[in-house]
């Protein structure tokens, strides 16, 4: 239950006239725990949902007083979920794939292999249906969820071994979770999921074999490169992870149409801000990781991406047949795969190839 | 001068007074008109600058009254830069190359040839410096600049004759604004701007050859196919092109820190809004021109798009010659290139180029 109701409830009658001795600081001050799925002052995605949780708070001058708890100050990265779902705090920041557990449909809203890079997944949420679906979907846990970031196309990770064939996947112990591990599965690897706070530890000791995580921004402050040779690109995972807030829905009823409308605001702000943030930081971290700590570079080839590209049709039409809205979720999703998809082979793809070729770059 | 200002001094002495009776009426209400470039009810480019003034005024709670005009309504498309500078009004939504004339470096804020896509430019304008010189170039003119909108990759345009090398280019006469224009005249070309609405009777008249406009949404509206045969991608000289909300800075000044932070909040909002509108649609309309109209796709090949990026390369170098200031903004602009631009080279070009070919797209 939400601290606010619990002090109403706990009050009894006497809150009717407490409210009306107390009407301006009743409608200026409400609470918003908020916890997150990503460590305190990670560069990326921990200082993103920091920025997004002192800004709701700004643009409502106050009147949403907000708490900021990072993941392990108040409960562990993955409890993000119950604890809002619950009404203990009112909303988490993370990635709605984790949660993948509990309804498929999740996975769709941070990422899917082969799926929406970062535009695209814009496109999809803002005009194509999505931003309805998550909340259809979010009716079944009490949840309003709202895109507050993506982190673009991911890296396709950590190798201590090259990967030039689908058969050097196999038996390949890797941390990768949502749908993307479950391709890895087919492909005859043993995915895991981990937090970010625990993956350098495993690689380091051996228990994980490989690891993605996010792109070189992120990737550099892990330190991932102490412990892998190889980074991988592209990634076929992770094309546009979107993260999410989640805001407990029952609580959300009780804030004043104005504050709602400015916190949905702030959410959409922070979500091209987070993509904006990893975009031009990738590109000056990649060339830090090659410069200054020798990592090497390699392209995935078009055997191993075909064989990746089976694994992920098998595993979005396992994902599909849960449930009547894990299909509508999913149809959705590939709808605005073909219609954007297609678009983006006559603009982004051959633009940036054609220019860069142009520029040497 | 501002509206609101006049009336402060003509009151004279008598202001302080009023001021002091109606103090709540005084910071509640501060009346806004913004003037367009774009045309009443223009799906996507009208659409998104008459959502951006109605959202302003919802989020502040009708604190700033909101008048919105569309090209013509008040003043030309073109006069919205010196309605705003004069105080007349206190903002525009437009696109900041027209104004390339009053100085060069106002083209980078909206597109460059060969320059930025949608994903880096907002990379660059958030985290790459991009948003400050924005500020110290508007300084020079009064106008506190914000993103609010982005039409991605656009269509290389429309012409009636095949483009088959460099040599084809000579002697057209084509509206293509912006620096897009002067590298089309580097090549041969007579370039000409004129706003969207006067595009399609001089396409029909043939006072014009050919012509670029935004991408297949937009330019479906505009009936184009009707006037040229010839679709041709990618566009070299509007990778990403930002629309801009030119505020008047002296009336900025005097919106409370809060509701000034909300417009900025709304700006960025609608900026992502608008291109994943955009991007939304394009690949549907795209469709549509093909199926429904018989236009046909070309792409234009190497030797074309190496004489683009030549005469590119000689027309930012221009630009960039002409003050220190336009040299500071086109340095940060390149900077932003070279460092996103290898980015991308790893991530959204390969990814969906590989994706696409899988899924034979």
């Amino acid at each position: 239950m939400e601290r606010r109701k619990f002090l109403k409830a706990a009050a009894g009658g006497t809150v009717g006239a407490a409210a009306l001795a107390t009407p301006a600081l009743a409608q200026s001050r409400m609470d918003m725990v908020i916890v997150s799925t990503w460590g305190r002052d990670f560069p990326g995605l921990g200082t993103s949902a920091q920025r997004l949780a002192a800004r709701i708070e700004e643009l409502t001058e106050g009147r949403i007083a907000v708490q900021y708890f990072a993941a392990g100050e108040r409960v562990g990265a993955f409890d993000s979920f119950d604890e809002v779902a619950s009404g203990n705090a009112q909303a988490y920041i993370g990635a709605d794939y984790y949660w993948k557990g509990k309804h498929p449909g999740w996975a769709p809203f941070t990422a899917v292999p082969f799926g929406l890079t970062y535009t695209e997944m814009d496109a999809w949420m803002k005009f194509g249906g999505g931003q309805a679906l998550l909340h259809k979907l979010g009716d079944e846990f009490g949840i309003a969820g709202f895109p507050c970031g993506n982190t673009g196309v991911q890296m396709g990770g950590w190798f201590n071994k090259e990967i030039n064939s689908p058969e050097d996947l196999k038996g390949l112990k890797m941390r990768i979770p949502g749908l993307g591990g479950d391709v890895m599965a087919k492909c005859g690897a043993s995915p895991v999921s981990l937090p970010g706070g625990q993956i350098y530890e495993n690689l380091v000791s051996g228990a994980i074999d490989a690891t993605e995580w996010v792109g070189p921004w992120n990737d550099y402050f892990l330190k991932l490169y102490e412990a892998a040779k190889y980074y991988y690109w592209p990634g076929m995972h992770e094309p546009g992870s979107q993260l999410s807030m989640g805001i407990n829905a029952a609580w959300l009823a009780t804030v004043p149409e104005n504050d709602k409308a400015i916190i949905i605001a702030a959410c959409a702000e922070e979500n091209a801000a987070q993509a904006a943030e990893t975009n031009y930081n990738n590109g000056i971290y990649l060339n830090k990781l090659v410069d200054e700590y020798g990592v090497e570079l390699r392209e995935f080839n078009d055997d191993v991406y075909e064989a990746f590209g089976e694994a992920s049709t098998e595993v979005i039409e396992e994902a599909r047949e849960h449930s009547p809205l894990s299909a509508e979720i999913y149809d959705s999703f590939l709808d605005a795969r073909k219609n954007v998809g297609l678009w983006t082979n006559y603009s982004d793809a051959p633009y940036v190839t054609k220019r860069n070729r142009y520029l040497d770059l």
